[in-house]
């Protein structure tokens, strides 16, 4: 995994949802703390991408080259399931 | 592409967005109308499932499994592109 | 209901959905079907927008300005629906 | 604001954010990561609604029923802006 690049991204949003935490219990106006919430939710799925491009590049070409059948179908219908997932959160 | 099933399901979202088109011509209740459209996009959704299920089973099998570099990336940056796309739709 | 506007949009999502349907018949390359797909499903949101800020400007300000309370818990509750459902779908 | 059961969530939220970190820094098999953070945007995806339900029951009742035309318009337009936005993040 290209994990500093990733690291430091979730890093990041660890201090946006802290910030968010802060925003809440100084009982800041509803509708930025909303706004805020979906840049965050903005730098995660940012940040799903990445990893799986990362994924693609490494795991799925070493499953698909290999000649293990069952775990190419198993690699592929991972990628199937988050992309699904992806369009409900 | 597995042909039959992806067009028999559009063919669907077809006949129900013509309803909601009258739905909204006869002044259907606002929310009603919304609620049409999310469950048309949620079918919508599982549509680009399935066609990407068969694409990873068939292009994208082929394109790593081929020697040429250059398609195999190509390949591989179009399900990061669609996946990314996919949460902002 | 803004109707004009909301229709005129639903007829192009249908004209473009029609578009998909024949590129799917015609074989055309997986990855551009889902790409047009998700370009509807960003049409649908923006027709959902309209219907949502028409809805508010009317059904919701009478029913918030009115004496039934009731009515008033359902109109704000149903709001509360579709935007949990949009994050959704 | 109802605080409490927003804040409570919101830390739960932290929480998870930061075992996915953990399980990144440990080198967690991709896909375990980002059906995490799908998790994560769902629980935020909750967070708010609850935040939205309650900004209509108070902010938006009181602006609706007031004599400010224009904080009215803009309080509504609010909504619909987070609606539109919550369809893309």
């Amino acid at each position: 995994m290209e994990n500093d690049n990733t690291l430091r991204r979730l890093k990041t949003v660890e201090g946006h949802l802290r910030g968010v935490i802060r925003m809440v219990e100084e009982d800041t106006y509803c509708i930025d703390v909303i706004r805020q919430i979906q840049a965050i939710e903005g730098a995660l799925n940012k940040v799903s991408s990445i990893i799986l491009e990362d994924h693609l590049n490494s795991c799925v070409i070493t499953a698909i080259q290999g000649s293990d059948k069952k775990e190419r179908e198993r690699v592929l219908k991972e990628i199937t399931e988050v992309f699904e997932m992806s369009a409900k959160v």
